[in-house]
């Protein structure tokens, strides 16, 4: 059988067998000479089609990832008073805003440029978009997909660990307070760590295992948050002179339930999403189902431990531990079973119901518990990691090895205790130095009579509700 | 021409022809020889491409569909009262939590596990996840989509059915009741109806027809809502002596509206997923058209329909609309024409206005009519695939064949009603005796005082509104 | 080397070369002849992976700018009265329903059916359905993503013209003017101009640049909303005696915060998802990151703008300035670079601050400021870029030249000005001649006791906040 005599038999099955064939011809250089009437279309290479894939599969993750401002939002001023709700939720939009401005122009390029193993040193600005290919982050070149988009896939991290830091300014700070820190964190802080961990620095060398920032973005965030909690001091109201506590109740459940299942789906994104590629025979699946069922058991736990302790089935608390077992599974989420992913969320569940109480009558005011829930949470999905982890998806990954209840020993266990400390002092100090110059250059706190008017008025104007305000008794404005 | 010759031609059009030539030139297993110095990348198969795809298209639909569980909380909460409205919200998410447990360990397995006719006996706590492609879930066996994913988006559906069969149980169950009957809807009855129809049950060895769960996932919910409404009886205030009803509107009708936006884009993943594929030269799409334009027809024909039979054009009963038209082309979304689908909408929406009206003055206390919504409707959209359904979109989806209107007789419609019956009986049953035991061991109902002060107070100790409700005179907490 | 023989080498490696050449092997036909056992799946082709990969781009697209519809009944839900509120929300699905009909019907064919330079004559009610690839829209026809998804996705740009067009009739319109101006919007003014610059007519011939429509959509809507604030004259008690203006608060700032963060996710679909394509090497990421930051530079320039000009930082000012950045950015997003998006987001804050102004003190009382928001920063965004239009991004997208900053001297900035100044004058005279035809026959605006009772009594017959407008004194329903 000649060439010739074959190319005819393929003219025949030219429709059923498609485009690959025409191609493999045209390599040949023989389709003009034999069928020069036929013109073809350029076919995309598997290359092409892989990177678009990843290119969508990443654009949904950040577009998800990015939609959980609207989580924290509505949590956040669901969890606080009706007179601060406008100032909660309306700060988001600007802090998110400064963020996108201060990672575009440096924080992206210290997390993720090269450098040495404390801190990028290229790729300010955002260099490299007309190149995708060739742009100077070496630590995400393991993914195709363009930079642009992993661009949009990190900020919307780092706005996630910043809103978590907001969480305990809640109802007090000035305004001029969130546009400093928002700018210094997004510069100075979230991306030294995120570099440590995700951009080739000091523990990414040792192998910490972090799939999405359990460390990286919940305990920074918690920290901060921290530090500003006790260096603002607690609330009006929030303590007695003995010293108990009050309950300072959210004002609408209904918003902060919202906000907790926006902010579940969102987590697909994050976790999910930071494989940078859907390819991997749905690897990304995989982590999205370890996310989905740690946070059911952290909602289930959560909510029966509060019955047992309150006698009542708390739903703040419940919402609480859904979120506190997102946070933990999120570096663990591509390292373990799925039976550990459900003991993970039920005691990060637990833990951070406990933790929520002993802050509360330890005296720290942390108005949306920020430090309980991304915090502990943090601190324990970064160690669970250590014990659940398989060596089979720890190769899969290729970060670390195996936990100590898989034969791992102590080793990765210890590298992940290593990595919390590391981030939670580094984070500690740099926060309280932050926080404490601008507290001697502009004042952290509003004054007493603003924070009993609230917010709304004081920083902005108006009531964020102002009818209701009104019938209240209150004038709508100042 | 010699072989040897062409490939010097390949040689040159290398570059342009891109890397699909290399591979074939690979299996020649020649490239080595002729060009040693040439490193090519390992590509992906068009198969792993296909499965990125697809994985990606679920993946989305399954997060669209879990979103689906904000709708409904914030439907649910805005069609009851403030004094419940926490409790709404959260128990959204608290039997969510559990849908998840339950359908990972038994639901899954009973469902789409290989087995009989009547329920898998396979595949019990998701078992297969390491071997994506050798599952022992037979009947999802003709997508390439990873098992995960596939549980994920399956898990989705089972939330919804219960979400609406909970929508019976508004403003008046005990909490304990919702731990207790998602465990056992989940287990014991959804997956059973959906192993009939979905998993190689006898429904789908009949052909019938319901892509997405017009029958499988609303009229089951929808009639366990029936029973629990019966069972429970009407809330304190609803019917007076004279057996005459009294409206309780629901508290927040901007909250509904969100909710059902969110369903309404919930479903592009709840009909258009339900492919479970991407390809098909975008056969998702048409789905996803026929829904859109069966809701808008059931919007608009609903809010017309209330306009002349009230006087007022009532915003609830378009928002049911709008429900009753996603749920009825559920069934038909991949079987019939555009214009069928608008009908199928109109209709959907106009029916259940009036079974609405209906079951509310035959003294069923129905809060959120969820049986007029997901169960007649349910009926309307199955049967309407038995009238609608054309020759060639069944042969293309390859279930049953056509409708009474383009020639298929009454055979396919019968198929349906059967479906219908069968699904409806089982469920009825099932859910009696469920509800009766309960009703035994911990009965269905809080006490008279408990729901004049709201469901809140009584099942969770704090209201959902703590400002709101104080201002009207109320204590914040018991 | 015979092909005999190298068909038997393939035998040996057509496990690690994959399916690609088994596709080859049956082309030839000789496969069954050779390897009479083996049976091979069919795999897809590069063509088919492409297609499935855009329509997935595009279908998660199209569904992020439908769920825009939130976003808007949000916005300006929270942007007026409480006694407006269910009537706000409820509206905007209403006349999205009709919208979708209307667009089905006749909308789609007049803007992207092959016609004249005005409009298409061709493809009403969606022809072309079934025969995907063939359909009578050559203006659509460089993109393989089927009608049925470019359908969904264009009919949700219409659908978001028509609900910036209502912001004009806010809290003063009768329900069934919403009924005839959505018809006739969808039918004869929306698809005349998206068919002059998108569906191959006189600007789309002259080279004018809207990626995703600045003009098209958003200043075609706002001038409608202008005709229309202008014809229904100001609300009650917005104007003094002496033409000074009263503020009049919207309700609920945290719910318009949730409406601006759904736009902006939302707006990733409209901006980016214009390509049509995922392919590009990105290239809609890019797109996407240009948004952003615009949108992000937008937030921050309206709250300091604000913050000066007031001595407070108003909230409902930065929400309009990130509109007006997205709005901007939208003909742009893919011409610029990435500080050129910052200045034109950031501009756009700041000018939409003072019209707003300087419209409020006007006379013209337009409630959610569409006309400032979509009209203006939609003005300056269709000039911007001609203004910053790269040679590089121009000869990329294929349509026009370079901008003034870019060495294209006044030519594409002249033509992006008779775009503005076109679609201008066509939609004012449009909407001014179908609003008074309305205003004849069935009268524009409510009498002056509805709109004091509020919409939602007036239109609808019950409170969108049954609960909350009790406590104030006011009877639940009519």
């Amino acid at each position: 059988m000649t060439l010739e005599v074959s190319l005819h038999v393929i003219k025949s099955n030219i429709k059923g067998s498609g485009r690959m064939l025409k191609k493999f011809l045209l390599g040949f250089g023989l389709m003009a000479m034999l069928f020069p009437t036929l013109a073809f279309a350029e076919d995309a290479t598997p290359a092409q089609l892989e990177t678009a894939i990843n290119s969508v599969w990443v654009m949904l993750a950040a577009i998800l990832v990015i939609f959980m401002q609207a989580g924290f939002a509505l949590l956040e001023a669901g969890s606080t008073r009706m007179k601060n709700a406008g100032h909660v939720a309306g700060k988001t939009i600007l802090t998110f805003g400064i963020c996108a401005i201060a990672f575009w122009a440096v924080g992206f390029g210290f997390a993720f440029g090269d450098g040495n193993s404390f801190f990028g040193t290229t790729g300010f600005f955002v260099s490299g978009l007309e190149d995708q290919a060739a742009a100077a982050y070496g630590s995400l070149s393991g993914s195709t997909v363009p930079i642009g988009i992993k661009f949009l896939f990190q900020l919307a991290f780092a706005g996630v660990s910043l809103a978590i830091a907001f969480g305990g300014f809640a109802e007090r700070a000035k305004l001029p307070v969130y546009f400093i820190f928002a700018v210094l964190f997004t510069v100075v802080i979230y991306p030294i760590v995120a570099h440590w961990v995700w951009g080739g620095g000091w523990l990414a060398e040792l192998g910490m295992q972090d799939f999405a920032g359990s460390t990286v973005v919940h305990l920074q965030g918690a920290t901060a948050a921290l530090v500003a909690t006790i260096l603002l001091k607690p609330r009006i109201g929030k303590y007695n002179k003995d010293k108990t506590s009050n309950l300072i109740p959210g004002h609408n459940q209904v918003l902060s339930v919202l906000g907790v299942i926006i902010l579940w789906i969102g987590w697909f994104g994050f976790n999910a999403g930071s494989t940078l590629s859907a390819m991997g025979e749905g690897f990304f699946g995989y982590i999205a189902m370890t996310t989905n069922m740690a946070t059911a058991a952290g909602a289930v736990a959560a909510l029966l431990i509060s019955w047992m302790y309150f006698g009542k089935a708390d739903i703040p608390s419940m919402l609480n531990g859904v979120l506190a077992a997102l946070v933990a599974i999120t570096a663990s989420c591509a390292f373990v079973e799925v039976w550990a992913a459900i003991v993970i969320g039920a005691v990060a569940g637990i833990i951070t119901f406990f933790t929520a109480q002993w802050f509360d009558k330890a005296g720290v005011d942390d108005p949306v518990f920020a430090f309980s829930v991304h915090g502990i949470a943090g601190v324990w999905g970064t160690l669970a990691t250590g014990l659940f982890a398989t060596p089979e998806l720890a190769e899969k990954v290729g970060v670390g090895g195996a936990g100590l209840f898989y034969g791992g020993g102590f080793h990765q266990l210890g590298i992940q205790a290593l990595g919390v400390v590391g981030a939670f002092a580094f984070v500690l100090v740099l926060s309280f130095i932050v926080l404490s110059l601008i507290k001697l250059v502009v004042g952290l706190r509003v004054t007493e009579e603003e924070e009993i008017i609230g917010l709304d008025l004081s920083e902005h104007g108006t009531y964020g509700y102002p009818e209701q305000m009104k019938k209240a008794g209150q004038s709508a404005s100042v």
